[in-house]
């Protein structure tokens, strides 16, 4: 008789957890705080709010990052790429060696693993846009060289 | 003197694939066409837009889904899970025995996999979210019986 209680035991000290994992769970806009985008990673006003953080079934996190007209990124790169989605206003995406590219509202970008680029607003408008970005071995980015004037420009 | 030219024609013939393979992709907005919830998964007016596909650094793809006030999806697992990011309007989502729980703009839910649950609009209000929905095995969604009107209201 004993093997079975301490089994029944054991499964109503783990409920807890179990019903916790299975639960819908609703993160309320303003429960996560934004943080300024550090002058570290980015040139202009910045603003950065995390939406939801990877998981064991999700190798991707998101946040919403919002530039200031003249706001962007340094240079860098994913080393298991990213992809943005435009959620407001107009931007740039460069790619080194290529061209300044314009993005809208609802554009889609996809960043490769490794490909060196920046985003951010353009010199005149504002752009927001949502940060969908997969980790590889715990790492999601890798922070180069600021955008200079003369490349913003 | 053949082996060093051997692989560097190698390298030359792979070179497109690798140069495309690099390159920063922009899907601009009205190049995914959006289609209308098929009546086998949702109840009402509702649009689904892709915004981007797994692919083999991210298991998870996306979409914008809009519902018109009333409508809603039917019930339904994900096998690997879901989140939703509500970008426009006042919603409803509620787990099987639970109670309807109201989202707003802004809002983030994690719907963890097998949990049955559905989401849609309220009665009386419109709601945008975006979908990021992990695959596992090919499958992102289970899809289950319509929430009844007694359900929704």
């Amino acid at each position: 008789m004993r093997r079975p209680m301490t089994i029944a035991l054991s499964a109503a000290l783990l409920a807890p957890a179990l019903v916790e994992a299975q639960t819908l769970k609703v993160s309320p806009n303003g429960a996560r705080s934004s943080s300024i985008g550090s002058a570290a990673n980015f040139t202009g006003a910045v603003a950065v709010t995390p939406l939801f953080a990877p998981n064991e079934y999700n190798n991707a996190g998101a946040g919403q990052v919002e530039f200031a007209p003249g706001a962007r990124s340094h240079w860098h790169t994913h080393p298991a790429g990213q992809t943005l989605i435009i959620t407001s206003g107009t931007g740039w995406v460069q790619q080194e060696g290529g061209e300044k590219i314009q993005v809208r509202a609802g554009d889609v970008i996809w960043a490769p693993p490794g490909v060196k680029h920046w985003h951010g607003a353009t010199a005149g408008n504002s752009m927001s846009h949502i940060a969908v970005t997969p980790t590889l071995d715990g790492k999601n980015v890798d922070w180069l060289e600021p955008v200079t004037d003369e490349q913003f420009r």
